[in-house]
């Protein structure tokens, strides 16, 4: 975008500007066998790294009255961010991500709209990835550059490190007074819309692998995986493989017409690649299917099924009736789901600690062989980012929209407050 | 990506060099109340202008033996070119697209696939998108840089004017070679794969309004339309209000329960947004939905719909019983996809002229009030582009995988060919 785009919000560049793509050249010239850039812009753009600046645009020429109200604009883009430490999947200098931009007439109902998105969102990563989090607001230096509250879902990875899962942010009239969004009121008035905004990124996918996982791979959640069930011939001996594979493929059918969850279809991989059998079985435990079935002769004949499940020991293998296996396997896939959210949801209950002074913080953090975790303590809210936290590279990931009450005075301050934060070192 | 990626593959480089977004700074940095680029990088980094080279890289990573081959990924991002006269859809700088990138054992096996592409891809456009295309090979100085060969399907804009509408590339071992992706055959003795690559881009957006669209705005084909059909209750008075809302909404709701075409499912619109009626109306014949119903207190009380075909003139309505409506509106739908595409088929056969010589070309785009059209003629296979052509800004679009046998000599050379070329100005 040009930079006049990202120049109309003052905090907006000023938040951005330290990370930011700058294209200055159009073309790249061999120069004594190296390719130099060449054809010099005269003005440089740069690559967004969020899109209000260029959407507000779009909404200014969309909006002309309360009854255009409101407007909501999802988009799936990549955006680029320039990372120093990139990590991969959870900060990389591009990446992937779903950003929304709303159009109020008034202020209450876009703050409403920020609240609903950010549940829209624990839903999905509670529901949907088993990832247990907590709703909250972001202390006011860590909003949105140019927003007036920020929203955030706060997930607990396995090493108790706080990871950011999912944001949305109020942003008053700033950015329609910067793009001049106007709509005729009921009486005919000209006012500013009131907007919002709010994403989540590829960085699920980390946050799946970072909560789920262990040391033989993936573990992804049933009601996220591209396969819910792998079946997998044994092939041994050429006159029985012929009716192995038919019963194989036979079950994969029916597999493949039930469903689990709210009416979600399973879709089950018939695999019968050429491959050594425990070469297979690994693949498919690295990558996380949730029920592996291995079929050999005695299965044939028995009518039976051999169960391989990924949240047990990969060792371990479990023989039914093919029937019952058909009748429970839906409840099968919702018991796993399930199982993968309470063992996250136990880890992170667990691993939050309630402090009521700095050096218990301190001292937590210092401990050498202690899970991080998050810990829970009065804080008065601070437009300035503490320094101690700061040298401690522990940062206040959110004030949580359910308040437990701890009673005490701010951990930083000392001064009377009756909200707490919680305080992570994060990712 | 880093320069040396984009160098891998010498003719791949010198193609896209001259369209090529250079990143060369970091970040923006105010000075004297001006931004400007500033944290200079090393080596630049230029953003894909597509990703071959990228993803050799993973395949190289990726394959190792003939067990793992074919490989075939498909992503959908957005690239960029630069572009000096960008036209909206058509030609932009950045652009969402679908690229594959396959690898395979053997060079009939990855030629075949590069066609089969290509017949996904017209099947797309002409069942999908209702337009009709020609299916070619490229002029080999018009193929993907660093390919062997280029598939395309040439479309027939209403101008007369051709528009590639996607691509898929045939490209040996080069790439394979310049990234060393390589395989144990089943002797054991490494290979390296072929490739091939293939796209299709947001440019079909524009593709569906320059071949459906009218005077009117837009016309899209029911297989594509977000809605088939929108349903407007006519508000007037109070009392009778209540009995066309409910009646139009229960309407709605049978039509949504209905399929058309191969079973895809009718998404009916109500619409009972507090507009003039007219201004609705307009708005979704701008918006080209295939049909909208009306409904007032008549049609409520004689159990009636009154519709509007965006296939007919918007001020023409037919009125007929609520019940054979709701029978027939798939055949409908289905009749309106085969209208549309048969204008388009129509229109591209009526415009398709025999030429045998160079001076017939010329005469026939020097015709002032002509429609382009494209042109067919002998052509003999050329490594190099024509000036005559060039500087009459006629482009061989593609010589169709199907031939008529048109007999005559090369129209550009003058030497005996038995192959066929389009010619059109084109987008």
């Amino acid at each position: 975008m040009p930079l006049k785009y990202i120049q109309k919000e003052a905090d907006h560049v000023q938040g951005f500007a330290r990370e930011m793509a700058v294209v200055t050249h159009h073309r790249l010239e061999q120069q004594q066998g190296k390719l130099v850039p060449a054809g010099e812009l005269t003005e440089p753009v740069v690559i967004r790294p969020t899109s209000e600046t260029i959407i507000g645009e779009s909404l200014a020429n969309w909006i002309r009255s309360y009854r255009d109200l409101p407007v909501r604009i999802n988009q799936w883009c990549n955006i680029v961010r320039w990372e120093m430490r990139p990590r991969v999947f959870l900060r990389t200098t591009e990446f992937l991500w779903q950003e929304g931009h709303n159009a109020h007439a008034g202020s209450k109902e876009a703050e409403e709209e920020a609240v609903c998105i950010l549940e829209v969102y624990r839903q999905f990563a509670e529901e949907w990835l088993a990832i247990p989090v907590i709703p909250g607001t972001k202390p006011p230096y860590d909003r949105f550059p140019g927003g007036l509250e920020t929203y955030a879902i706060e997930a607990m990875m396995q090493d108790g490190k706080a990871l950011q899962a999912g944001t949305t942010h109020y942003l008053g009239q700033n950015f329609a007074k910067a793009a001049n969004i106007c709509f005729a009121d009921t009486n005919g008035k000209q006012q500013f819309v009131y907007t919002t905004s709010w994403g989540v990124s590829t960085r699920l996918i980390g946050a799946i692998n970072m909560v789920h996982g262990d040391d033989n791979g993936m573990r992804v959640p049933p009601r996220v995986a591209p396969y819910q069930v792998v079946v997998i011939p044994i092939q041994h001996d050429k006159d029985q493989d012929v009716a192995t594979l038919k019963y194989a493929k036979t079950l994969c059918t029916q597999l493949n017409a039930l469903n689990f969850g709210e009416g979600q279809p399973i879709a089950a991989k018939f695999d019968d690649r050429l491959l050594r059998f425990v070469d297979k079985k690994w693949q498919w435990i690295k990558r996380g299917v949730p029920i592996q079935v291995e079929l050999g002769p005695r299965d044939v004949q028995g009518e039976m099924v051999t169960l391989r499940f990924r949240t047990e020991d990969p060792q371990e293998k479990k023989v039914m009736p093919r029937k019952r296996f058909i009748q429970t396997v839906g409840k099968m896939l919702d018991d796993i789901q399930k199982k993968y959210f309470e063992e996250a949801k136990t880890r992170l209950e667990n691993s939050i600690y309630d402090v009521t002074s700095f050096s218990e913080l301190e001292e937590h953090f210092a401990s050498p062989d202690s899970r991080a975790g998050f810990l829970r303590a009065p804080w008065l809210l601070s437009e300035q980012e503490d320094e101690r936290l700061k040298s401690l590279n522990i940062t206040i990931r959110c004030i949580p929209l359910v308040q437990k009450g701890i009673k005490g005075k701010c951990i930083l301050t000392g001064k009377t407050t009756s909200t707490e934060a919680i305080f992570a070192k994060a990712y």
